[in-house]
């Protein structure tokens, strides 16, 4: 059903953008940074985004941390970003790929509660019936621990920023499953104004 | 080749957020929303995006003015979102596709240059030989007003704001030709303290 012309490496990735709405929005990206253990992905960055490669849980622990730790100053912050697994060109940074499952940032992520709101995306490359591996997963998450609606190309999850993120991981690792070539576009918004009146 | 499972309409749409990276967010928001003009797409707002819907020409009009109004304050300021064209699920708001090809805030955006840069991917959905389409389309981007860099699952773009959004615009264009169901993610970002250093 795949296509199987990537590589053998199951490795994952994101490329996103750390969003503080605040004039402290240097201060902000790089306290989380410093709060955050990075030391088991690729990671590259420049001025309009950050991406980070490796093992899929590892890839989702930095992101959600890095996030948390923003949100955790109370500013309104956002996230944009790409996930990715299964591109055909992608083949850097395999090293990483031998680091052992154990996430570095879970137990401090642990300690922050924070709400959000978050608009996701799947899209499975390569399929000709790409639209009912979506409708499924779309379907599988109405059982969590969040509120689920959908809306115009994307669906969106509302809840504590960990139970997203867990909402995100389950469906982007559900569907690579299936589909070699997976991408998931998300944007995550915590402490926003416009959420309190 | 395509699926051809779509609507017939051809109405294109955005759903995006502009991240003003500053505690003026709100105003800059809004003065943004006040100089463009918006009624030739269908709209709705939401605190993570904003979704704009209706012919492509307008789509990428009204986008395009949004960032270049905020960008003209000179804060950093940046921009993520998904164009998507084709989508099976779309149907709403067909009405959009009555209006005129003219662009309402074309003027307006011309008076106003900032340099950016951008992130942006290309995903044909519903073919096995998608990677070919997206290939091609990176190799013609090369042609245009800007410089032209890859990034990890990316094509990284650096110029005139209005030159960037017309090399998305004909990327979009050109692969939504021979791609029923097209999505485009891009990130963009103006006057980053971190571009000065």
């Amino acid at each position: 059903m795949t296509s199987n012309s990537c590589g053998t490496s199951r490795i994952a990735g994101c490329q996103f953008t750390l969003f503080p709405m605040s004039d402290k929005f240097a201060d902000i990206i790089l306290g989380a940074l410093d709060e955050v253990d990075t030391s088991k992905v690729w990671k590259d960055t420049d001025d309009v985004s950050t991406c980070v490669r490796g093992k899929m849980v590892h890839v989702f622990d930095v992101t959600q941390a890095l996030f948390l730790h923003a949100a955790k100053t109370g500013e309104h912050v956002a996230m944009s970003g790409t996930f990715s697994i299964g591109c055909p060109g992608d083949t850097e940074a395999d090293s990483y790929m031998d680091e052992t499952d154990t996430p570095l940032n879970e137990e401090k992520s642990s300690q922050i509660s924070r709400e959000a709101g978050c608009k996701f995306s799947l899209y499975p490359m390569g399929r000709t019936d790409y639209m009912d591996a979506i409708y499924e997963q779309i379907d599988l998450s109405k059982h969590r621990n969040i509120k689920v609606s959908s809306a115009h190309y994307a669906t969106r999850l509302d809840g504590d920023v960990k139970d997203i993120f867990q909402a995100l991981h389950q469906s982007f690792d559900r569907v690579q499953e299936k589909v070699s070539h997976v991408t998931m576009t998300f944007t995550i918004s915590a402490n926003s104004p416009s959420n309190k009146t």
